[in-house]
């Protein structure tokens, strides 16, 4: 008998039909004699709704505030399964993440998990019952209500496994990680193998399937973490330590981002507080600043363009009115027909790669907006209009 | 400078500019330099649509379970109104129950509020926060949440005031009590005063605009409730040790309660353990006998009437399917079209006034079903169908 933890995200709990078919899924996990824990996300769209409702009242809701109202969602998720769980005549609780002695730290809507005190789930796991934990929520020291941000259910449920010492399956809408989304690349190979660092890189740069948090707690606790389908029974993917398919190719796959904006600044005063200001504008406005260039600079005066990001709640346009009304002598322009296309692999930056990429773009008249490097990939800040040609292009010349 | 406590319904907390509404009237309060406790309930028809979305898995959810998803109508209120509050500039915290320290015993979905620490409030208040509670919610001694029942939110607002010794008011979607519900009887006249025991009885017997436990509450510490309007500025009705009105009638309301029903079970034999069988079922599917009668008798069978109410799950159809399918030899009846009419006042068990009614009813040709007495009231038992013309008649020779 081993402990499994499952975690089923929104798509997957997305009706009531839905839910009582994880429900038989998780019965049949525990026939096979296992201790089964499992997280589970907020029912479909039961999120954005409530940030859809919020936006009724304010662009900048109160953090503390907001988190009390996203948490909820998960709460209904956990008591509809321990419902439908025990209308089959199985056992099973459900614990909301403070229930469950989910400990966090940090900022609301982006808390850290610090610990869990896993004593309850455990005892619960004691009495045969299938234990349900709220993801995306824990309680912070002041024992306000706290949530993870995005991708945060994933963040439990491998912090959770990390705990109790076993493997964590992430059960979700796709069939396993791809080295670009099939959605946008049909020819992609699903991979049966990738390595936690490829993964928190293509995470961090736009990758869906896996947010780069919970691929971290599984990095460092050596958390064997499998990826698969929810509704179909094919062969997921592991994230482990060991390499993609066992092969040494550099380039491993191709991240996208279309929450990607570019704002041009033109007569920032560099002897003045100009961009102190700005960039707490802009924080304000939940917009996070990606990359800054100085563009141009005359006398006193630079020019300034920024690659902005935008969280749930952003709004680009209050942020500019805001920029222009308490600094009447900048001018600012935004560019939101933009998406970042990211190539990642090991050893990327040599100089051939890159070569080899800016001459497939300028050989297909592709011009690009900024190009930004790591140690694990390239980035290409495009015109929108050309995102399906280049990753048609990319996806073709590195096999992926 | 004192503390006061108010609380907003379902339907005062139905939209987001309602809930805007809402925060207004509490700053108001606030900046005329009192220390502000809210208790609000679920908007609008959130806990229905809960319920209905339940019966999809199941008819008979574990309670446990029922309890987790109910609470989540009143945490979704409290953070928006913290949110709007906030937005206007003014400070707020949104507490759920047990973050509020609000302790309860008992059944899932009708427990008991047992004690309250009030400490964290307190130091909220002296901070300068307008303090938003969750009504209709607490947690157990295993950490669990529950709920509180039918009218669990005005439970929370008074038992707060009896602890934190102050007033406490309801605001409502009528403006205050009436003798008899005022849709039914627009003749009704507003009471500026109703006396608690004479609230308590009305609430019993089906007046829907405070619960009975709530009154008995305020009755058990002496807080003042007054329940008004929270759109109208109108003047509403005070509960307390007072007479209503100060004069002395006898007869002072009509309650109805249109959910009750009467089963009429034939064949029972005596000698076995149908009955504790027939009323274990009618248990399970949250049917609750309010009266028994035996009604006739045959050797070892006897027939009998129950008179029946159902609550928010239960599920009359289930109910008789079951006791058929477990007592074959038994012949069970079902009729819905009827309503408990109830007369109340002091010292109404007099034959006079019994005499008084039926002398009325028969004038008219109407048939009651059954008559039930209580030291405070008289209830008939009708045709639904004669529900408004007992109601006029009555109303008319009580002067109402």
């Amino acid at each position: 008998m081993s402990t499994v933890v499952h975690k089923y995200g929104g798509t997957s709990m997305g009706s009531i039909e839905k839910i009582k078919s994880v429900a038989r899924k998780l019965i049949s996990e525990k026939e096979k004699g296992n201790d089964v824990v499992v997280v589970v996300s907020a029912m479909g769209k039961t999120t954005n709704k409530l940030v859809e409702l919020t936006k009724e009242i304010s662009n900048n809701p109160d953090k503390r505030e907001f988190d009390m109202l996203l948490s909820i969602g998960e709460q209904i998720s956990i008591s509809l399964l321990a419902i439908a769980i025990k209308s089959y005549g199985y056992d099973a609780i459900s614990f909301t993440g403070y229930q469950a002695g989910i400990k966090t730290k940090g900022m609301h809507t982006k808390s850290n998990i610090v610990d869990i005190d896993i004593d309850k789930i455990r005892k619960n796991l004691g009495q045969g019952k299938i234990v349900i934990i709220a993801g995306f929520q824990g309680v912070n020291e002041n024992g306000d209500i706290t949530t993870l941000g995005r991708g945060g259910s994933d963040t439990t449920a491998v912090a959770l496994a990390a705990k109790l010492g076993c493997d964590c399956t992430i059960y979700t809408d796709v069939e396993g990680i791809y080295p670009v989304d099939p959605k946008l690349y049909p020819n992609a190979k699903k991979l049966d193998y990738i390595g936690y660092k490829e993964m928190i890189e293509m995470s961090k740069l736009g990758a869906g399937v896996m947010e780069t948090t919970s691929v971290e707690i599984g990095y460092k606790n050596n958390v064997s973490i499998y990826v698969a389908s929810s509704s179909k029974d094919t062969k997921g993917t592991y994230i482990t330590e060991k390499q993609n398919c066992g092969d040494n190719k550099s380039i491993f796959g191709i991240a996208i981002n279309d929450n990607t904006s570019i704002f041009t600044i033109k007569n920032v005063l560099l002897k003045s507080n100009d961009m102190s200001l700005i960039s707490g504008i802009l924080s304000d406005e939940n917009l996070s600043i990606k990359v800054i260039n100085q563009i141009s600079s005359k006398g006193d005066y630079t020019d300034f363009s920024l690659v902005i990001s935008k969280g749930d709640l952003g709004c680009i346009d209050e942020a500019i009115n805001k920029i222009k009304s308490k600094l009447a002598h900048i001018d600012i322009s935004k560019d939101l027909d933009v998406t970042t296309i990211s190539v990642v692999g090991g050893g990327i930056n040599n100089n051939n790669i890159i070569a080899n990429i800016l001459e497939i773009l300028k050989n297909n008249d592709i011009k690009f907006k900024k190009i930004i490097t790591s140690e694990l990939s390239i980035s290409f800040i495009v015109d929108i209009n050309d995102k399906a040609k280049i990753i048609e292009l990319l996806g073709n010349e590195f096999n992926l």
